[in-house]
């Protein structure tokens, strides 16, 4: 359950994100995986000086997040992410949610992300040449992205 | 995108919830799907007082959620949610993000509920009675069942 690298985001958990059944809320799993992709877009170089001289940005299209184990108010929460696949302007990214009290990720999430420039309209942009680069270093062997889980998938109600 | 007869939940658009983009940050598109399950226990009857009582209450397992247009501060934002299925003790719940500013969807997901009893370890319960004549009631037909949408599906990167 590498990052492949990518230094983990700590979570601050916030006595107003546990909710009436004593737990973690999942909103607060989204927003504490959307704080990682701001660290991830700063150490990828898309950060605010990149974003402000460019108008160029990164949009969550889609997120699957799995709830897997509780996380309480005394816990620590680490977000680690890795670059499960990438092309010109999407990045796939997997998200670990990891608890040290747990033995296993207290949640996992996947998503997609597209770089868009920030015109009059909303536009899809490449990522320019540093960006392709560090993902290229970053990207999961095969392996490891087929490791990554559980990933996304229809959610459906399937009877025995 | 009928809520199935469901009232919509009206979310109030806080200022620290619109990011450097100059939009709603992702994440908070699930703090307002996750007020509008707060909201759908009440009219299910899995209220403050059930809870108390029975010491039963939801989990949320899965949630896959689509972001299909910007939403802004000034926006109008209601969550409406719909009984795609439900077994024993689970629910599939969607959840349709509509803006008065846009002639369609802003957002959508689709989430596992688990009715589960929190004693000294959580374990799932059935639902009582009552509310499984609600969610039979409320239960979208089958052709509104496949109209929502998009629905969860497995995120990756197709290669054209």
């Amino acid at each position: 359950m590498s990052g492949g690298g990518i230094p983990a985001y700590r979570a601050k958990i916030e006595p107003d994100w546990i909710d009436y059944n004593g737990h973690l809320r999942d909103a607060y799993y989204g927003l504490a995986a959307s704080y990682a992709v701001d660290d991830l877009m700063d150490y990828l170089g898309l950060d605010a000086a990149y974003r402000k001289s460019t108008h160029c940005t990164l949009y969550s299209l889609e997120m699957h997040i799995h709830f897997l184990h509780e996380v309480k108010e005394s816990d620590d929460l680490k977000v680690m992410t890795s670059i499960l696949d990438f092309d010109r302007k999407r990045i796939h990214l997997g998200c670990t949610f990891v608890c040290s009290r747990l033995g296993e990720p207290a949640a996992a999430a996947d998503m997609m992300l597209l770089h868009v420039h920030q015109g009059e309209k909303p536009a899809t942009a490449a990522f320019p040449e540093h960006v392709t680069a560090k993902l290229s270093a970053l990207k999961l062997s095969s392996a490891a992205r087929e490791a990554f889980g559980p990933s996304s998938r229809k959610i459906e109600l399937q009877r025995r």
